[in-house]
């Protein structure tokens, strides 16, 4: 059998073939994206559910609008009006997570050929979404404050983006929080350019002290004519449940019309059992205490990962501590003439029944080989400890 | 901002232009394809819900296997094999509804300027979803046994499709069966030009006297070659819920292979709440009974339209009796100087309250101006009897 060409685009993911290791009994992981499913309001989710089938079991298991469920526009509208952002329910669509918003944006807007930009490194899953649509991928380079603006400038100059994809706010797999000047450089670029930008933001809930500087979405209404050049993919994956696969785009009217275009030869519509279900949890309120909840445990972690590494790695490894979201993102030093490559150390490491990801997968372009990312999600405080150990003794 | 070109080869659907006006005071409409709501298992799907919640609440809400949820991949193989279908639970994949199945072939395998062909008629979202990806789609013509065979292997000789896309059982707008000779026509065609087959099966449950002949992909059995060359799509959107959007996809590994790499990318996987509460549904073993009530109710309304078409319209309309499905296909015939366009029909239809969907816009070519398809799922029989008195005062 033949298969299309834009397969040829897209490798078989590197972190795949490691995941087949995790299965090695005895495993402490922070390889994983996800949250801790101990986090799930599992009891809010089940009267939500049931609620959805008991109030209107017809909207709930029959075919729904493809823009997305009305009462779960309306929740979200509300939701992000509590974060400082006034969008009404049809300024948003609701999508199968919000890896089909980066499906949604790949399919409306890239031609092949044409060229993106992300920062470099950035969610795995994005890079290959829009080289299977035909992208060339173009990296930004980043710091520990986000993605380096005058670098992105000059590449937006040279490259002429169809868009610019960023993950702001805890960047998967940098952990970095875009600066707020950074953030208003970003938006006028944007209005100078005439680019679309895409702001991912499926982590800024998740902030373990100060709330982070408002999204670039909500930045807009301080930099005129960026509204129009702005998309904001959010997601209830990482603060609720990845399983409902809820997510939502905001974007200007004619690119939601088109994203709900090919969203109705894609799956038709998001689950409306999921979304009625989503849309009873956010009506019943109780998303705040479950925010309060997740964020004093992630940042518990976060603590303890990154005392217990410097502790561990000390001069071996450098790295900025997460102010949210759920990943570190660290550098071999070689210092002392330790383990320099991020792969040969995850080997090793798994040698030592501990598990993490390499960092190269996550950029387009140049990978640096001595990164490697590490989730303190789903580890207690205890296992986390425990591996950093593990680490050091495989360092 | 401007948009990807593949968006020029699709056109905002002209039945999306007819529902705006379904919203009319004392309308019936027969214009719809989906199930009727009143014959969702509504108590079933709650149990299974909440079983998936209490017995695997971390599976359930925590991100899933992309290739779909293992325990609905075992109960979906043990419904293919209570149809006469032996397939592994390896052997298929869960999709976001049998729509996204349509995307991921679509994805895998049509590049631009490929040529598919299907029925003409044939489902709109089907032509739309392949035009997207750049297919010129061929029209297959049909009879009232399903695809003319003959004329579709002249088109696959003369055309070199990337592949043949059928609904074989109960068609869509058609209602069309196709005959048992014929479906091992097709099997042998498919061996003999060695070009894949789609079929699409979301109706072939549906039944309402004698079961229909075996899907093709049972038939591979007994046509050498054809299994390697047979994708099948199922759903259960027709037979339980639409809401959960439930679909599966049963195809050669290496198709299978490439389509979960690019759902990978499309929404990483189907709601894991929905294939969970689907798992447990199955499991209960309630679907036997819930298919033997859906047939009972949709045969009798069948059988009300068949009857009050011919008293109201008489010879004005043509139209084969559907053995299962969703749907009727009727032809004005003109006789007696009455209306020949159904789009005009649809018009004089709306002034008379009543509703259904002109044929035009299943055709990927040449449409046959005079043909136009009734629902009978969603109304009552005395609903059923008035809308088609309505019609006859219509015409």
């Amino acid at each position: 059998m033949q298969f299309a060409d834009r397969l040829k685009n897209v490798e078989t993911s590197a972190i795949r073939e490691l995941f087949k290791l995790l299965g090695k009994p005895g495993i402490i992981s922070f390889a994983g994206g996800f949250p801790d499913p101990a986090m799930f309001d599992i009891e809010g989710i089940r009267q939500a559910s049931s609620k959805a089938l008991t109030e209107e079991p017809g909207a709930a298991l029959q075919y729904g609008a493809t823009e997305g469920y009305g009462p779960l526009r309306e929740q979200l509208s509300s939701f992000m009006a509590s974060k400082g952002v006034a969008v009404q329910p049809d300024g948003l669509i609701v999508t199968t997570g919000s890896q089909q918003a980066l499906d949604l944006l790949g399919k409306t807007l890239i031609n092949p050929g044409d060229r993106v930009i992300v920062e470099g490194p950035t969610f795995l899953a994005t890079i290959q979404c829009f080289r299977l649509y035909g992208a060339e991928v173009i990296s930004a380079p980043i710091d520990a404050h986000g993605v380096k603006t005058d670098e992105l400038e000059k590449l937006m100059a040279e490259h002429q983006p169809r868009f610019v994809y960023l993950i702001p706010t805890f960047g998967n797999p940098s952990g970095a929080l875009l600066g707020l000047e950074r953030r208003r450089q970003v938006l006028e670029m944007a209005v100078r350019h005439q680019t679309l930008i895409v702001e991912d933001d499926p982590y800024g809930d998740l902030y373990f002290g100060e709330a982070p500087p408002p999204s670039l979405l909500s930045l807009t209404g301080s930099v005129p004519g960026s509204r129009e050049l702005l998309a904001h993919c959010g997601s209830l994956s990482k603060v609720l449940s990845p399983g409902l696969r809820i997510g939502w785009m905001i974007a200007p009217p004619a690119l939601l019309a088109n994203a709900v275009m090919c969203k109705q030869f894609s799956d038709a519509h998001t689950s409306t059992f999921a979304q009625a279900t989503a849309a009873h949890y956010l009506k019943a309120g109780r998303m705040p205490a479950t925010l309060t909840h997740v964020r004093k445990v992630y940042g518990e972690r976060a603590a303890a990962m990154g005392q217990a590494l410097k502790r561990e790695l000390g001069a071996a490894v450098s790295f900025e501590q997460p102010q949210g979201g759920l990943f570190f993102w660290a550098r071999l030093t070689g210092e002392g003439g330790k383990i320099s490559d991020a792969g040969e150390f995850a080997k090793k490491a798994i040698e030592q029944l501990v598990a993490f990801v390499p960092g190269a997968p996550f950029y387009a372009a140049n990978p640096d080989m001595t990164t490697f990312r590490l989730s303190f999600a789903t580890a207690d405080v205890g296992k986390i400890e425990e591996g950093m150990a593990r680490l050091g003794r495989a360092i």
